[in-house]
């Protein structure tokens, strides 16, 4: 099913899971019991990737905007927070099973034409009534029957910054227009979970709510719209496969006077990576309006009192995780058609689990493995290195080409001579002699972001 | 009700929680609504304190360590992960209640006397019978009745340690000895929250799994405990309020030889902040034998094979948050007498959540007000920056001090003609002058771990 257009392949999902249980970024959640759907555990390369993923999307949001600060709620709230939000009443999936073959569908996954004529599309056979399912997770506090309150985990990560919003403003002296960052989980309970890390129950969030006067609404929409595009764009090499789309008015959420989507192409079609939301002042409303605290912002020089307006950024981790992956994956087949075919993960420098690997060109030749782990411990501090000293030069090559380490330094007997190492970089594959003086420098300028 | 012990003041935890709200490190969570017993959200300057927290110690547990590696597991696993671990039947709070007053009382928390008379120590009522209450978090997977699953939410983060413990393995090039990281959330319903982020219902731990051959136990264990108990002492002030403490035999859990929990003292005693433990075998014994999954290891020089045993180190981000906090607070009177009094957090410039204040001596005079906003455009794509203007200097000197920042640097008319600023410390408040070329190496050699 691999697909072709515009030149460049689609890579399929299965080769990313393949890849990521076999060389420790991804694994199934509690597979030695089987497995649970829609849960993932991530490896030693992945917690990498993640952590990085993390960091360059916190320090360009948050530390690089003078009008932008953080947080980090927790995953379990109040549970009137998910009335006020709507999640309570509205964050529904619309299920019908088949009365003959038993199977279940959800109503948004079907064909049309199935619904109006209520026939199953597997047997023939007709539907039950529709049953909606909330799919916010539950869980109750206090350990005493009668005496337990129901709540929920988190079903999108966005609401601590609006229930923070207040504290935020009066604690940290931003004034408007100003935006509140945070990474953290949010948990669904998808009916039908799937596609790897494409759709989870348990997943993590990035969320920008930037406050502005309703006057300056468009102005700052535009700005984080380009910003976010220009952002992706960055991390990428398929600019091709990045685009805006716009919502049609029957997408639109009440309030909203325009959204767009930031697009990726996978081999499941375009997808949703990013979206950047008109949301007015609905969420500070309803949160007024529901918790009886007034949350309206004056401003300090007009004494002007309103409700602020909000642009909503909002993407994953989960989902950047998988696009880089699918993004970066390439199967090379070796151009002198000798059969070194390689399999190269071209992920960002900034983003690469691991900076460098230290190669001595023979592990057992004392001088050599000296000077190399001498080496190794001085980038370490700087960088993800590995050390690496099993099998040849090429073999070795090959393993960091496909987890995506930009850089090789192999150590060899012109070293013992000049003080010279061999730097050779993932993509191009090119070779050249730097000292090892300069080699720290050299590479935190290539793999730290700026 | 502040304590004096060998000559160093005890902070109430009133002062910390003040603080906290006032300046943006932690808000109750839900405040609008009332909030939620046990839980909290961080702040902007709580987040930053918090991310530099972890990333120091992965960056000294795993990027330093070339035998250890990361994983980021789900919150959410397997049930029969809970069975095994023994979670399921033994993690229970043990209450009675009074027939008289109906007050509710853990009986571990009651004075042994009340236990056996059966007595209520608040009127002297009569206790009903024991209950047992579980304090893992359940919820539901799936959503159909019927067909739900029971799961919880993981009332401790290193059981994913286990369950990834084969796929590392497999996947990493990992031998014997090696350890296997993590930070992440754990769940607890506990009865009685309290003392702030001491004991939450949601909180944060950061987890060690050492994996040794049972004759290297003592080795590592002896390794693992010093280089714990080196790394707190590195980040606090008062090492004086640092000691192992080492549990006796009717602590130790059945299978451990020995175990130290790492404590340090603050308003409410001597408290746990880390445990050293000798898990033996049980974790994988268990999990080998609830999962049907041979989780031993093979030996790639002898061919032995056997089941790991484990040295784990335990402690948390929030009680580390909490004591740097506690560590860190001072109300220092005005040396001079003339009102001038202060408080500052004497955190260490490698965790400060803000590394540098840049502060142009007047906000009305371009000239300086244009070097200024260049040296914080400068310094801010490598720290966290804040820029100042707002009342006299001395004003924002306290406030950055009462924030914990290490260095203010002052642009002043001299800036103008040498090229120079004044870059004041923080817990001498001397100040030196310094060239606007060297600023920023100055400052990244000092807040920067190595």
């Amino acid at each position: 099913m691999q697909e072709e257009i515009q030149g460049t392949p689609l890579v399929p999902i299965d080769k990313i899971v393949s890849l990521s249980k076999r060389r420790g970024f991804v694994y199934p959640n509690s597979e030695i019991y089987g497995g649970v759907a829609g849960f993932y555990d991530f490896g030693p390369l992945g917690v990498e990737l993640r952590n990085n993923i993390r960091r360059f999307w916190w320090w360009s949001m948050v530390q690089m905007h003078d009008n932008v600060v953080g947080i980090e709620g927790a995953n379990i709230t109040h549970p009137r927070v998910w009335e006020a939000s709507g999640h309570v009443e509205n964050f529904v999936d619309i299920l019908v099973d088949c009365k003959k073959c038993k199977r279940r569908f959800r109503i948004d996954h079907l064909d049309p034409k199935n619904v109006e004529q209520n026939k199953c599309p597997a047997c023939g056979g007709e539907f039950t009534e529709p049953r909606r399912f909330n799919l916010l997770m539950e869980t109750y506090l206090g350990v005493v029957e009668g005496d337990r309150m129901k709540t929920y985990l988190r079903g999108e990560a966005c609401q601590n910054i609006y229930l923070d919003y207040d504290n935020v403003v009066k604690s940290s002296r931003v004034q408007i227009p100003f935006g509140i960052c945070q990474i953290g989980k949010a948990f669904r309970n998808e009916v039908t979970p799937g596609n790897f890390l494409f759709r989870q129950r348990e997943f993590e969030q990035w969320d920008l709510q930037f406050f502005v006067h309703p006057s300056e609404m468009d102005k700052w929409f535009d700005y984080w719209k380009e910003y976010r595009f220009k952002w992706y764009q960055t991390i990428i090499n398929h600019k091709d496969r990045l685009r805006f789309h716009e919502h049609g008015k029957d997408e639109l959420a009440h309030y909203a006077k325009k959204a767009y989507d930031i697009e990726y192409r996978t081999i499941l079609g375009w997808q949703e990576w990013e979206g950047i939301h008109w949301r007015q002042d609905w969420d500070l409303s309803r949160h007024s309006q529901y918790s009886g605290q007034d949350l309206s912002y004056t401003d300090l020089n007009t004494k002007e009192r309103y409700i602020p307006w909000i642009v909503e950024t909002s993407g994953g981790v989960d989902r950047t995780f998988l696009n880089l992956l699918l993004d970066a994956y390439e199967e090379q087949p070796d151009p002198m058609g000798k059969g070194n075919d390689r399999t190269v993960l071209h992920l960002h420098p900034w983003l690469a689990p691991v900076k460098c690997a230290v190669l001595p060109l023979q592990k057992n030749k004392e001088e050599l493995v000296g000077v190399a782990k001498d080496i190794h411990k001085n980038l370490q501090r700087f960088m993800v290195t590995q050390y690496d000293d099993i099998q040849n030069i090429g073999r070795r090559y090959r393993r960091q080409d496909e987890i995506g380490t930009p850089y090789c330094v192999t150590i060899d007997f012109q070293t013992l001579d000049d003080q010279t190492v061999t730097l050779r970089e993932r993509d191009s594959m090119e070779q050249i002699r730097i000292p090892i003086s300069e080699l720290t420098m050299y590479l935190l300028d290539r793999v730290t972001w700026k």
